[in-house]
């Protein structure tokens, strides 16, 4: 079985993890990284996006895309979580490469449309390059395979707000366009993310495996561990990024219901995820409107915690 | 230990468990009942509520509140879970009493006011009367020794909506009044009442213990058991109301937290208890910035049960 992905990205410490899968595991053709701000500005997406790729020894197509949310203002990255240059502020290698002439969302239209309903799309960041896909060519809807979305919470509460998961929160109304969209999705959220904890020993493994690669990954882990120590107490990091690609290749370590989403866009719930599990009746029906969708409710954590090691060591 | 309460109410067949218990239960003191449309219009709550205070030979004050919700329009009552007479269309026997000349706001500030630091407010509908209350005299935030809430829901998702509890969802500008006032206050959401099931056997060990009073609460848990066989598969009833009688004296059979309450009154959302657990650090301060408050995060759901059958059999 082969994979054909566009990975779409805001690396981020967690998107250099599940980049670093995405180029090892041999079930995956990696077709090209798609950055977008979110855990760091643009220009840093695509950067650190062209350096792993050439760490791992790989030239993979990176396109550039949206540096900043649709409809609502911007907040400033997250530089206490991810470090200023996204990889934990460790000192870093030059860039060699350089992006694709055409930006994110032409990249991933031409893409899809090359190899009808053979990609999937997935997405580990904010939205906004899937909406300006959707906006440039909405019958992507029928030819991907699949869109598996890093995102959202339905009943794990929130990581930036009481209820919001940050990739929706930085942009609802592109995760409102492109959750609603109509195409085959998998949300991969809090409900998920939150039962997988990478240990330090997990990322000594992992950096043994991964050369160059695997000193970056693992100078960034240990400051986002930091963050972990401090604003939650959990001795590790949650591979949120990673989930989405383990739950490609191995759905059976997650439980899954279908649904419908919205996505709240006003407002102090703003970013949250709603989701009315298929055939359940609420006092009306407006929740229920939107296309039909998987979302997980749960994982295995130390199975999925135990793929990421195993494809990376 | 005795407990002088005020019961705030739409009843309603779980309202009326909760009523029998206010009014057996040994260490209750029961001041009054205040009365809400919600379950059933605003007639039929306050005449539901004389009829059940009289099946138990009491004379308990009866006031009448709230016809219909301070702000957004208002939902018809949900007849296919109550009944029309909020009893499970049972046949009833006549009400003798009457309601008290003041309303059920006025009530509540007279009756608080007559013993400062010694009546804790019990509320189990919508928010209007304290809502009310507050408006008439806003210093009984001092003067109450405890309210507590049944309603909302933390990270159980919903009952009207995929995130908003009913008694929330059907006046979230009286709950955001209420919930964010400042007065120590507790909340018994869906994350506790959802762990509790009253099953047939229960109801019946309850009838046989409440003469008259317990052959209404038998034939209207009949009608409700059906909703919640056809709605949730649950062969069983929530007793709701209950609940938050049993976090009064039986506090030890809930796990609770420290935290922050907002209420969403628009969009989507509209409804929802957004909960900033205390001293966690969210994307910006808006969350945190109400006062604390205690909520239940869960419940030893067959402990509370016990409590009760024991209270009424
Ligand atoms: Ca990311
Ligand atoms: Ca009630």
């Amino acid at each position: 079985m082969s994979y054909p992905i566009i990975f779409d990205t805001d690396p981020g410490v967690d998107d250099a993890q599940a980049i670093a899968i995405a180029l090892r595991h041999p079930e995956i053709e990696l077709l090209g990284l798609t950055t977008t701000y979110g855990n760091v500005d643009i220009n840093v997406a695509t950067r650190n996006a062209l350096l792993l790729s050439e760490l791992a020894g790989r030239r993979i197509p990176v396109a550039q895309g949206a540096a900043g949310p649709l409809v609502k203002p911007r907040h400033p990255a997250p530089a206490h979580i991810h470090g200023a240059n996204g990889l934990g502020n460790i000192d870093l290698p030059e860039v060699h490469g350089r992006a694709e002439p055409i930006g994110a969302a032409q990249f991933i239209v031409e893409t899809v449309r090359a190899r009808p309903g053979e990609v999937t799309l997935v997405a580990v960041g904010p939205l906004g390059n899937l909406a300006a896909a959707l906006q440039l060519d909405p019958g992507i809807v029928e030819a991907v395979k699949r869109v598996v979305i890093m995102g959202g919470s339905i009943k794990e509460g929130g990581n930036v707000s009481p209820v919001a998961e940050a990739n929706i929160f930085n942009d609802p109304h592109a995760a409102s366009r492109v959750l609603t969209a109509g195409w085959p999705l998998t949300l991969v959220g809090l409900d998920a993310t939150h039962r997988c904890v990478l240990s330090p020993a997990d990322m000594d493994a992992i950096a043994a495996g991964q050369g160059e690669l695997g000193a970056v990954l693992k100078g960034s882990y240990a400051f986002y561990r930091e963050f972990y120590q401090q604003a939650l107490s959990i001795d590790g990091c949650c591979p949120h990024d990673s989930c989405a690609l383990a739950w490609l290749l191995r759905p059976e370590l997650f439980t899954t219901a279908r649904g419908h989403l919205s996505v709240v866009t006003e407002g102090d719930a703003a970013g949250q995820t709603l989701f009315a599990p298929e055939g359940r009746a609420f006092i009306d029906e407006r929740w229920s409107r939107t296309p039909l969708v998987e979302a997980c409710l749960g994982a295995d954590g130390p199975a999925v915690v135990q793929w990421i090691v195993d494809t990376l060591k």
